[in-house]
């Protein structure tokens, strides 16, 4: 998308066509870096301490560091070092895995001259592949807010609610619960966002305000508890939101705090949609809230808060009196009774096992 | 209550007998600075300046305020002047104006000279009803602590989530929410607390987890994103919150996010309680989510964020990108449906016209 006027994607190859560029996320919305990757160690790195992040978008860095260690090396211990390499950064993240099992599988076959090229050409198809499924989620999107819009009589602004960042910035353009608001806004309908701050880790303020900023959509940044209020009032006609994993029922596992707007939305008589890519339906689980395992991360996220001090350095400030504890729930799990669709690459499904089984027959048992 | 050891109300009179002295709760949870106040001047500061806050200390530190005046010139200007000082530092403040009027019903018609005597005895009385209020809450809630975990055969720990905060800080002592729960913790029932952060302003991470913990209360911060997960994995035995404003129906109207936890309690079969002074019921009005009026704040609360650096001292950082506005809504209203039960100094009632007209007779219409 946007970035003041000059279109971007989160990953991208350089003037010399070989070295890969990505922005340093964990560096905004203060300050928007592109950071060089030359070699397959940096690709390692820009995993590892997060500078890229969404699991497409890790996937697609894995894919082109697979790249850029065949440049450097194009044998068969160096394949499978890097290779492991990469894994071994995010060990849990599955489309991490995804994507070097698939350039392994690719490079392995291949004389060791013919390697870097091929990996090129399959790291490119793996981010292109990624935009076109994001896309078709927006286009499938879209329409739910234009129709939202045009029954309401058009009004001057059409309220979307959302939580956590599915934006550009997770996957490699457009985003997913982000791109039906984005082709909403680029059609010329009159989208205003608002944007949960998603503590701890306030993706929302930092990153889904900074990336819609840029492109220029309305938006308005509240703290997760104003959801619920807003709803009462009429003014969130409805809400979008993405999602790490659905069930194969369509219970919905998402950053911490979406069951509660899923709760405010039903309660309102709000409709609330997920954005997803069909592969991160996980067709072996049915009951999300009893199946799916929700990570603890570290409670210094919730303790302490990164900014930017008056004098503009980023610092980080302790909340919490000392000797309290934190505990740090990172997802939680949306029943399907509360979701009213999902929006996939492939239409609009009711969540559900017959909806998701109508639109991916193959994978449905 | 208890900080380390030593018994604290939020207001006392110093060992003069006549100097009043407050904690500076703005500096909480960081630093325990108690001030005093010598003049009327000095505590109208204390209000403006939110070194004391919640309405009960707000209405006490105003009586004082009022007794420090005639102490200084008992005359009829003064009193006049002083009334109108105090009553100008907060002016929608329904306790900061009943006990201003209170005072100048009592002192207006005495001579000059027994003015101060009097005042001063008043004011102690104000004190000595609130916490005696504040106390039969924690009376008739700790049961309902107590009850829930005899009935789950006295597990090592019954598990409490409360909201921002409704503790002895906010009264002069005991609290509303936490009245019950302080309670039921020196009574040796093993309770824990869930403590909600309490975005915007944060009064759970930094004045709810500093209270319990300085009384020895086990307790856990959480971003306010968690609750519902914890409702849905058995987590959470009783929710208990205060309010600002309840209707003659029940309807509750408090911190904003409140109305998220009501409605994820309500979903998870968790009981969900409002400890409330029977004075802060307005009967005049019954649909609070359509009558009563939602403050909305500085946007400065969401986008900057106030703890102590890594080098000791308090500073605020910045957490929104430049260009991106934010909305700042101070409280929610939770319908009654929502409330199991609330909890006043004459007893626990449902949430309803009847169960309120029951307890409060000669209040119900």
């Amino acid at each position: 998308m946007n970035v003041d006027g000059t279109s971007f994607r989160t990953i991208w190859l350089g003037k010399d066509g070989e070295t890969v560029e990505i922005i340093d996320q964990t560096r905004l919305p203060f300050e928007f870096i592109v950071v060089q990757l030359d070699n397959a160690g940096k690709a390692a790195s820009a995993i590892r301490n997060m500078w890229v992040r969404g699991a497409p978008l890790i996937g697609a860095t894995a894919a082109y560091g697979m790249a850029l260690a065949m440049r450097e090396d194009p044998s068969d211990d160096r394949l499978s070092a890097a290779a492991d390499l990469l894994m071994a950064t995010r060990p849990t993240a599955v489309n991490l895995r995804w994507a070097v099992d698939e350039m392994k599988k690719l490079l392995t076959p291949l004389s060791p001259n013919a390697r870097a090229r091929a990996a090129y050409i399959r790291a490119g198809e793996i981010c292109d592949e990624d935009v076109a499924i994001c896309s078709l989620i927006g286009d499938h999107g879209m329409p739910l807010i234009h129709r939202t819009w045009e029954a309401r009589g058009k009004p001057e602004r059409v309220n979307v609610l959302t939580h956590c960042n599915a934006g550009w910035l997770a996957t490699v353009d457009w985003g997913t619960a982000l791109a039906p608001i984005y082709k909403a806004h680029d059609a010329g309908i009159p989208v205003h966002v608002w944007v949960d701050e998603t503590r701890p880790r306030n993706q929302g303020a930092s990153l889904t305000a900074w990336e819609l900023g840029k492109h220029g959509v309305p938006h308005t940044v509240i703290v997760d508890n104003v959801g619920g209020h807003l709803m009462q009032h009429d003014l969130v006609d409805l809400v979008i939101t993405g999602t790490d994993r659905t069930t194969a029922a369509g219970d919905v596992c998402n950053k911490i705090g979406t069951y509660l707007k899923a709760l405010a939305a039903h309660d309102n008589g709000v409709p609330f949609y997920v954005g997803l890519p069909g592969p991160t339906i996980d067709w072996t689980i049915d009951d999300g809230v009893r199946d799916v395992p929700i990570e603890q991360r570290d409670a210094a996220e919730v303790t302490e808060i990164t900014g930017r001090s008056p004098s503009g350095e980023i610092a980080a400030v302790s909340i919490v009196p000392e000797g309290s504890f934190a505990a740090n729930y990172a997802f939680d799990v949306t029943p399907a009774r509360l979701v009213t669709g999902l929006i996939t690459e492939r239409g609009v499904s009711t969540a559900s096992k017959a909806g998701l089984a109508e639109l991916f027959p193959e994978f449905a048992g």
